[in-house]
């Protein structure tokens, strides 16, 4: 009830909801905690922040500094995956502030012989707890100290640094506080640095008319990892149902040949753990894994969480679905449209328990067989504390795994997700055009606390939107959201091949792809090089040579005097790869303006020499002030500049 | 484990720390809560905030509605003293949700005989948690859904106004969530609506060199009522320190005579709960306590936990206080200074919980003499946790106690002590002065989360506070600086007669008054009248008046083209008083400006007329337009004006 303590510890940061949900960081990452810290009084506070790996038994320290108005500092390094646990601990340190007073006191020439007496007090105590190597050092100050006739020699060391450092280092944490415990949930790397593209295999044949197959996708991969991807997500490739599947262009009724919408999962073939037929068998998916893995790309797999109506589910668990009082069970509707071609999970089932049971056997069952990144399709019509379950489920066995939320719905439910566990999110990306967007969008993802919990990953386009400005849209146009995608956020996405080879013919009035590939298969000459390719080739490379586009909150937007150019500063965390970035966002005029250099940030002076190189032209500038001019043509509308002082 | 909610609750608001302090409102103010309520999918959400007083049994309601973008809302009123919860609680509501697909389904012509049915099972299921008088109407459409002979009529009942009434009234809250508990503290109006006054009761005496007494303050009561001030603070009226007694000026030796600092508490004549003698008897005290609430007017009593070497604790409760190795006890110092009249109280101490039980004992003892109202002194040199505690203590016994803390320190400490749970806290207006830092720090104090639970009391000047812009300033300066704090904050505060007399010759260089009643009492002649107590006592009067005055938070300011002139908006909560406030800042020349009136506020229209009258000169304008022509001279440096529209 009496709480005897005299320091308060007050928004501990980063957190989420004040430490009801974790933040997120990647192994080697830094995280700098801050704390309002208060003391009653003028006692000189001390304190320092706590953190262990859930697998450590003792804590680690690392002592804060104050760096202003009762804000105080300090960092540590995440190694490990998993989750760590952090806390603040503050005390008045009686030592150091008994050092304080007699430091002055002598400045004032009183006579310290009583405060002398004091300190023996405090060297005592702290003798108590000290190592063995220290007693001596501490004998001899209180022998010195309680030696009157040794005075000057007191006085000498009562003000030592040797002193201030020995107390410093020894506090002994009278009363001491602690704020409550926040976790940090540590990922692999590529929860924020990953580089995706996506593609039918279905799509994939070389042959004119032909269903691809996972063999046919494993002669893309070359050009996959030559185009510098680490990620190939497929749509579903279960089996796709037959009642009621869908036809070409999202019609009701298939025609004889109609492949379906892969999102239309499960048939006699089976569910989702197995494999639509003509696609290949189970061992042509674990080989395409492995031969993906040697080219050291990762397979994501479709976790599309809804059933064909002749899905085994409905037979084999009908609670798992609507039954409505006629009978029937119940489709997706969204009313007065109608899905006959999929079923929605009835997630208010009383059998609700082995239904998430086997949501998440699925997972480990796609995981045994060599997966480890899950784009998860709608995951909004989905309840918000079944993911938080099930991605903890997964990820305290196989902390490896990236789960990407396609949660294109509104803000709050899309920073939910986040919240809930998924590591990486869609984002508006696809629809932010113009440079007051999209700066507007930067900033609120990366300076607010959403920054502290949602990576996000930027697409320009996905088989659900071609977005109005990429239909009929110039390579130009292409480059240019293809490279704001890969310098404005560390994790990006495209949908391809209909992406590189600009083919964009879409519904009228809509953004659907025109005889979109979700519900039939195309054939492409996967074979046909262009100079959009050769650009995001050379982008994709030169994201993995420099760590300042590896992480996607270091950015900071520079002043340019024109609303067609966007320039931004990116930085590794310790400044040994530095780069600007400018965009034109014009695809038909040459545009100019006047960059500002971040100075401060670079640590020059204006007037001293800053040589930027262009990373894929190699063309090389030495600047010498703040303000310097660009020219962008449509030919190649951006410069990635490598910064070198 | 597995929770199968399906409605998530977050940023519930209004709250501080995320609800680990309470917010504060007075009798009959509202709580307008705010939550981001989210749900999986398309269904429709309900949400209601339940709250309660803490003497109450049961919930109350208020239904939530959506505001924009999963922004919910809803208020509440505070009607008693003490502490209230509040929650959210928010569901699906499945029969809101099929009686609106069924409605887009009939536009659509489609035939709902099973949704008809299903309907059924929804009006089942209320009907058993229903009021009897409801049965009748529930089974008759009951009867109508289930004959195909009715179906037109069935269609009719189903998308009727009055079922849905009925569901929105009636929910089921199937896998209801509710958040956290969120607690306001209710206090009675003085807490926000306050205008104090202070005097030295030993200045109060109506003859020259003679120590004034409580019957000389009961004499002044009137004056003091007549100014309309409500609540009279005097400085400590306990037994003054003999030992190491202060000079006049602040010197360190006392003189034959010199009657010390009221704030050196303790002598052989008692301690914290004795009457200095010089002041009279415990009897004249209450006494004048008793008179004062005659005249509406409640004594402030100062609350200082410290004292003088011959406090009887120093004797009685040695462990209370820091002795040092030489058997001396520790006095007040911050190295090289000392104060030596004065010893800190030890809250390190072993012996602690006596001391708080004693503090705790003090605050008791006057309560119960009949003092309601406490001004603590230098709260923020002992432990917040120690205020949380006695605060607490106080006020579930006493809930009209007032503590205002004297809390010139920190932001952040002045922010804690009010969130450990001051009712008010003194602030930095005193020092603001310019346009643009009083705007700044308003907002700061109205416009953040400060707003919910730091209450400021706005003191021009104090005993301990001669700031430099008042020192030689003229009577202009002086009706400003009152009026900028009477319309700016709710509760104020004025250090007199120095303030209305412009006393304010002060210790060259310092914000100390020369000759300070700290440390000796002065003779004035309280029967003088000026221009400067005319114009404090209109204001305080209009304060009384118009409700719009009566509460800080509710303010907005208006564009005005002069850095010499301010203008804001006040209105109450229902806008049956709205004042528009303009101060000019220049206490020598005549000042002109164009303001430009709130008119989305006001709710009019450009060419609509606004009737402005000024409440201390009675004259009335006309205005028509948004921007209107000010101006002031310094004589009458500002306008209260009236609105009616």
């Amino acid at each position: 009830m009496q709480n005897q303590k005299r320091v308060v510890i007050d928004s501990v940061s980063p957190s989420v909801n004040c430490g009801e949900f974790y933040i997120k960081r990647i192994v080697n990452e830094i995280v700098n905690v801050d704390a309002h810290i208060l003391g009653d009084g003028h006692d000189i506070i001390a304190a320092t922040v706590l953190y262990k790996h859930e697998k450590d038994k003792k804590w680690s320290e690392s002592r804060m500094r104050l760096v202003i108005n009762n804000e105080w500092q300090a960092s540590f390094v995440v190694q490990k995956q998993g989750f760590y646990s952090y806390k603040v601990e503050a005390w008045v340190d009686y030592a150091l502030n008994w050092q304080h007073g007699i430091e002055r006191k002598i400045d004032d020439n009183q006579h310290v012989k009583s405060e002398l007496l004091e300190g023996i007090e405090y060297l005592k105590n702290i003798k108590k707890n000290s190592k063995k190597s220290d007693a001596s050092y501490l004998d001899n100050l209180i022998n010195i100290f309680s030696d009157e006739g040794r005075y000057n020699e007191a006085i000498k060391e009562a003000t030592s640094k040797k002193l201030y450092t020995f107390f410093y280092n020894n506090p002994e944490r009278i009363l001491s506080n602690e704020s409550k415990e926040y976790q940090v949930y540590v990922d692999r790397k590529k929860a924020r640095f990953s580089t995706w593209y996506e593609f039918f295999p279905r799509s994939a044949s070389q042959q004119k008319g032909i269903h691809g197959t996972f063999k046919d996708c494993e002669r893309l991969l070359p050009r996959v990892s030559k185009m510098g991807f680490d990620t190939l997500y497929l749509p579903p490739i279960h089996p796709i149902g037959e009642v009621n599947r869908k036809g070409k262009n999202n019609t009701t009724e298939a025609k004889e040949g109609d492949v379906g919408s892969t999102w239309g999962i499960g048939s006699k073939h089976g569910g989702h753990k197995d494999i639509h037929p003509e696609l290949g068998t189970l061992d042509d998916f674990k080989n395409l894994i492995q031969k993906a893995k040697e080219q050291n790309i990762e397979i994501a797999m479709d976790y599309a969480l809804q059933a064909a109506p002749d899905h085994p589910w409905v037979k084999e668990h009908p609670k798992w679905f609507k039954w409505r009082p006629d009978g029937t069970v119940q489709y997706a509707e969204n009313p007065p449209k109608k899905y006959q071609d999929i079923l929605p999970i009835y997630w208010e089932s009383d059998d609700y328990k082995n239904l998430w049971k086997e949501c998440l056997d699925i997972l480990m069952y796609w995981i045994d067989c060599g997966i480890n990144v899950f784009r998860v399709d709608n995951p909004h019509t989905k309840p918000f504390f079944f993911w938080n379950w099930i991605i903890t489920h997964v990820k305290a066995k196989h902390p490896d795994v990236i789960f990407l939320a396609e949660a294109f719905t509104a803000p709050k439910v899309m920073q939910q997700l986040a919240k809930q566990g998924y590591t990486q999110s869609y984002t508006y990306f696809t629809w932010r055009n113009n440079k007051h967007e999209l700066i507007e969008y930067v900033e609120e993802l990366t300076k607010s606390e959403l920054s502290e919990y949602m990576q996000p990953n930027f697409w320009p386009n996905t088989p659900d939107i071609n977005p109005y400005h990429l239909q009929g849209a110039n390579e130009s146009k292409h480059i240019q959201r293809y490279v704001l995608a890969a310098t404005l956020s560390s994790s990006i996405g495209l949908y391809g091949p209909v992406y590189e080879y600009m083919l964009s013919d879409a519904l009228i009035g809509r953004e659907e792809y025109l005889n979109s590939e979700k519900f039939q298969f195309t054939y492409y000459d996967w074979t046909i090089e262009n100079k959009l390719i050769a650009v995001i080739s050379k982008v994709n490379h030169i994201r993995h040579q420099n760590e300042a586009l590896q992480q996607t909150n270091n950015i900071k937007f520079c002043h340019i005097e024109n609303d067609n150019l966007m320039a931004f500063y990116k930085w590794n965390d310790s400044k040994t790869n530095e780069l600007l970035i400018i965009i034109s966002l014009d695809a038909f005029n040459t545009q100019q303006g006047v960059v500002q250099l971040p100075l401060q940030d670079l640590g020059v002076s204006p007037g001293q020499r800053i040589g930027v190189q262009d990373l894929v032209t190699s063309n090389s500038y030495n600047w010498y002030q703040e303000w310097n001019f660009i020219e962008l043509h449509p030919t190649l509308p951006f410069h990635i500049f490598k910064i070198n002082k």
